[in-house]
């Protein structure tokens, strides 16, 4: 007789203090813990995290998913006030997927109990030279700052980002490792759209031709793998390919297109397997529509790992 | 018939992943963690730290002193290479004690595996503008990040710090708080020779008539104290009466003297019951003797606190 999966009734946790409470109880009960971080406004590529992290603990492990709109991380004219907040669907969406424990969803006063900008920061210097980092500043210091919070909350063993923000991801694991958080940090795949577009809470902002359009990100992104696979090792023509596939979009903007090591973030002069990440590469690009900002990468492989 | 207290043999921990593994199997049976950072040279100072972890978590709990001269957070000139390294003795003295658990003491590359200046830091603005922090330009940066990183690998309820270092624990109270990390701070009362001179590491350094002049630090802050006691309110007024007092040794050098709120670090204009900190401030020195640099300060009560 075959036996149905444990349903998990989720939590609402909203004190830091209630939520520490929560995680020191499970690792006290031996279960392993993992967090989802997300800004909310939840769809099928956040959900797909939950349930890798709900495969990593296992049935008896433990599994919260934190929802925050995190005021430092946006930029002055950037889009805050604008982000969707979707609390009641958001919590809707991870209770059918019968495998969350926690909902982690703080007050900005209570991640930020002596207001803000806050008094303590965590920042990773370098990695965010270039990319987003270049384009959005102290962006990232938001980032690395908000998630260090809601690790020291949370108290996960493990912790599931999308490798959507592959920058962010980066910046995250070295931060992580370089503090000693003793947290294994996940990146899960990209999760798409039919056409290739990748998923996002930023979509819904598209209208319906640029929408359309704006499957020439991940178009890009191919064009650059295909290129590799054929044999070209050049960053600048490997970008300039992806350029001339964006610009196919009338209504696309780039804002940039850039090819690094996938760990140290940094350009390089040609591609090759002996590179500090042993032949891994970064290829991102950012894309307004209007003003929608979109953002999609791939790894690209050189050498026996291709 | 009387029964002795329980003597706990400390076990020596070298790399993060140990010290976390021991940290999270005394959390998981239950006991109370504390830790006391150290940079070694041990002295009554520091063990009255390690009792004071000891009656806080009681004869079930569990107490690390961790031992690091922390590289980055001496400046250049400062004496990171000339900083008494005294692990041998450190631990018998520890070990004397009868009341330590585990012993911390990881490599420099345990504590940054990504080598110096470490990509991932953690500060705290603000708090570090006076005091040593006006003097000693990244000192407290290279503080808060060391003491995050021995947080994240010890893991303790509470950790113990001296008063003497008063601008420190202000600004490791507020990260600690601001951050979350959810770990009592408590700070221990100054532990100071029969003439009043705080101990120190760095008393060593003295020659036996710098020693002797030492004593003008404790005297000068007494000194302020009796101003207070007497209406004075001015912080100008205490701080030249404080100079004055520090200039009757010779051999002294005065770095700063200065009166600040007790919790913001601040100057202030006047001394009140409705300051920040409802009427603490703290009143502090640094004054040299030759190259040794030596630091005192006292809390100054206005108000019905006093």
């Amino acid at each position: 007789m075959p036996t149905s999966p444990p349903v998990y009734e989720s939590t609402l946790f909203t004190t830091v203090a209630a939520m520490q409470a929560e995680a020191d109880a499970a690792r006290a009960a031996g279960r392993r813990l993992a967090l989802v971080p997300t800004l909310g406004a939840l769809h099928a590529g956040h959900l797909a995290l939950v349930r890798e992290a709900r495969d990593r603990v296992g049935p008896g492990g433990h599994v919260t998913v934190s929802i925050f709109v995190n005021p430092t991380q946006f930029g002055p004219g950037e889009d805050f006030e604008a982000y969707p907040r979707t609390l009641d669907a958001d919590r809707d969406a991870l209770d059918e997927t019968g495998t969350v424990d926690a909902v982690f969803v703080p007050t900005v006063e209570a991640m930020y109990p002596f207001g803000l900008p806050p008094f303590a920061t965590v920042a990773v210097r370098d990695l965010d030279r270039h990319l987003c980092g270049a384009h959005r500043p102290g962006h990232f210091a938001g980032v690395t700052t908000v998630v260090a919070r809601l690790f020291l909350a949370c108290r996960p063993h493990l912790a599931v980002f999308g490798q959507k923000d592959a920058q962010q991801l980066a910046i995250l694991r070295r931060m992580t490792a370089d503090l000693g958080f003793g947290i294994e940090l996940v990146g899960h795949p990209i999760v798409r759209e039919a056409d290739g577009l990748a998923l996002s809470s930023r979509n819904a902002y598209l209208s319906a031709q640029e929408r359309a359009q704006a499957v020439v990100l991940s178009q890009a992104l191919r064009a650059a793998q295909a290129a590799v696979a054929r044999g070209e090792r050049d960053p600048a023509v490997l970008a300039r390919a992806m350029e001339a596939q964006v610009a196919t979009a009338p209504l696309a903007r780039v804002q940039y297109v850039e090819v690094v090591d996938a760990e140290t973030l940094q350009p390089v002069e040609a591609l090759s397997e002996g590179g500090p990440s042993g032949g891994r590469y970064l290829a991102a690009l950012a894309v307004f529509f209007g003003a929608t900002r979109l953002i999609d990468n791939v790894t690209l492989r050189v050498g026996e790992q291709a």
